[in-house]
């Protein structure tokens, strides 16, 4: 359901794509992430599965589900709806992401949310991030949530066994559901962080798990060659070519790339077990949109970026059309006349793919066949496995982020 | 209002700055792009004025605003609007851009909208964009406009003279606003393309020009020479460094992000007179959640970027206030308790700034005092004039876009 091909015109040895393809498997054995065995896993299905039947009566009322989180606890979740919006099976719940201390977001996100017909959820590994432990004590103090068990029946929270967040939520009596400590926020989709929410909006979580299983599951029979070889070409190039665009051909991947910014980001961005400073640049654009921003650079600049285009079958949307109207003085336009807007949409995509490769620009494409909760789980697993590899090849730890903790000691010294 | 500050370690010599300078005043006196006039001239405003006045009545009654057209047609009316939706003089008109040829977008962009309550204004320098001609035409039919005047007058065209929307325009009596031919559309947001819908949502279009006029008139008598001496440090550098990152501290300021993208990115990736592939690739951010994202690529990646940080004073928002509440096992946090998020925002800001100079990150501020007409004009012209310098000392045609063109070609022959 999901197509990727490399237009690459040099691949990587077989003895290097092999090694690489060790390096991971045994990485996985490791368990130094635990992101890998999340697919196989029917931990966070079942308990929210559990979690819905025994809340049946609140959840059937909500209009509004607020997620209190930041980076890895809002980014997939936030992809991974977007993406599935247009399915019968998504509830008629909107969905409002508490992540900032922007003082007009907080201001404005909560404007239509009342306590009897929402259900927060206070996303954090240990929930002492100051943006969610702030935003939690807002709503706490806005609610009334403390209040009494009623109220606090409103709160759920996903966090880290024996975390603060959860010894918080125990001395309050507050429902709370566990994520392995080895899954780290950019990699937690596909664990509770994600799927419990998904299943309250009435997805089909393990379709979701299931797609992420399959391209995993061929991946370590080394049927998905192409992430090894795009892996090692992407490492393999990072001066040259140290941004990787994500060009996708959709309004509804907008998130999606934003999650592809902070997985590849804050994975790749580190200083190596040899004390090199290494990483790669994401940058996420919207097609055609940005073909009328940032294409011109792409094509005449550095030639410093490689291009993944990522499309939907146009098939999914065959409506609506161009009319067939004949303007006077404008007819240069007609040639699209009757066809429709996603033929149109898919056909600048490739205009534009052609034109990249023409100017020896690194391409390859991802093609949607059918916008499903497979398709999507497929999609996230991808760039996590290629994100997983390059980071074996760069040599440095995948799963931390280090460089984040330096402001976060200075935002602390300068209320001293 | 607005102040700018470059923490730099080494600044340009004077000789550097004043052969700059005097190329630009060159460039402005050449025509070769008109935009450096825009902020003294009253045209738009008063055609504005002039179009408003006469569908004084029309006006009073539409709910929704429609911008057909995209790329610079569209990004900097979406980011000046954004900037200064909270401002008391701006209509509850609904805002709505079709720009896009993504079937999904264009199906929802106009749910809402009826032709009575709506005016559509197609903007375009010729109208031959096949986004922009498409979404025409589908405006067109849908809502039966060229059936009679009465429907036509809820259609305002703003091209180029006698370009082949112009023609069309006249042949249909439809009414139409020109935009001056060596107004590019990139830069063309203080000229009708943006002061028009502005006026007509109830902006202070004078106040804009105005706080452009500032800033260019002050650039151009010396007395802003931190533009000149960043052009210069990111035109010397742009090898080392070819990424530069605007980290805007707002929601706000994400349309922004978007118009400064294709601003810089379309008009500095170039192959300049030298024959030379030449180019800076513009990056936005939005703090603070982007720090958890792209902050740890900034901090310990390959120190390939420079960073803006673009603010408001915290004063603006002295609230929502982060309540006083102890929770037990999140003691850590209680050291943001009873100040504004604003305050905390703005104190990561400084934060995330100080860890980035202390790495040797390239750092300058953007600090807006009070987000008002007159500072957004402000930031506008800035970086336009930034953008110009940077143009100037790459030796490219700051204002074409030939690379896009290719791909228009490709698109036509994948019809044939």
């Amino acid at each position: 359901m999901v197509k990727f091909s490399l237009h690459f015109e040099n691949l990587a040895p077989q003895a290097a794509c092999d090694s690489l393809l060790n390096a991971i498997a045994r990485e996985r054995e490791s368990q130094k992430s635990g992101y890998y065995h999340l697919p196989f896993e029917d931990k966070a299905s079942k308990e929210a599965s559990a979690y819905i039947s025994s809340h049946k009566d609140k959840l059937d009322s909500i209009t509004h589900l607020v997620i209190v989180g930041i980076g890895g606890s809002s980014l997939g979740l936030k992809a991974i709806d977007s993406m599935l919006s247009h399915l019968p099976c998504r509830k008629s719940i909107k969905l409002v992401f508490l992540e900032h201390t922007d003082p007009i977001c907080v201001a404005q996100s909560l404007q239509d949310v009342q306590l009897e017909r929402a259900l927060f959820i206070v996303i954090s590994k240990s929930g002492t991030t100051i943006e969610t432990s702030s935003l939690l004590k807002f709503i706490l103090h806005k609610y009334e949530i403390l209040k009494n068990p009623h109220n606090k029946a409103h709160l759920l929270i996903i966090t880290d066994a024996q975390s603060p967040l959860e010894q918080w939520a125990r001395t309050e009596s507050i429902h709370y559901i566990n994520i392995a400590s080895n899954v780290g926020g950019r990699f937690s989709v596909l664990s509770a962080v994600g799927i419990v929410p998904l299943a309250i909006l009435g997805f089909d979580v393990e379709a979701i798990l299931r797609g992420a299983a399959g391209i995993m599951r061929r991946f370590f029979e080394q049927k998905e060659a192409h992430i090894l070889h795009k892996a090692i070409t992407y490492a393999k190039h990072y001066e040259q070519i140290p941004m990787n665009v994500l060009f996708s051909y959709s309004s509804i991947f907008t998130h999606f790339n934003a999650w592809y910014v902070q997985l590849w980001g804050e994975s790749l961005g580190k200083i190596n077990a040899q004390g090199k400073r290494v990483g790669l640049s994401p940058i996420g654009l919207i097609g055609s949109i940005d073909q009328h921003s940032f294409l011109q650079l792409i094509v005449q600049g550095m030639q410093d970026k490689s291009v993944t285009f990522l499309s939907l079958n146009p098939a999914c949307n065959p409506k609506p059309i161009i009319p067939d109207m004949q303007l006077a003085f404008l007819e240069t336009t007609n040639f699209v006349n009757g066809i429709s807007f996603a033929t149109l949409l898919d056909n600048q995509r490739i205009a534009t793919m052609q034109t990249l490769e023409h100017e020896g620009i690194l391409v390859d494409c991802i093609e949607v066949e059918r916008l499903c909760e497979e398709s999507v789980g497929t999609l996230i697993a991808y760039y996590e496995l290629l994100t997983s590899c390059v980071g074996a090849l760069f040599d440095v730890n995948t799963y931390d982020q280090p460089g984040v903790e330096f402001g976060k000691k200075r935002l602390r010294g300068l209320f001293k």
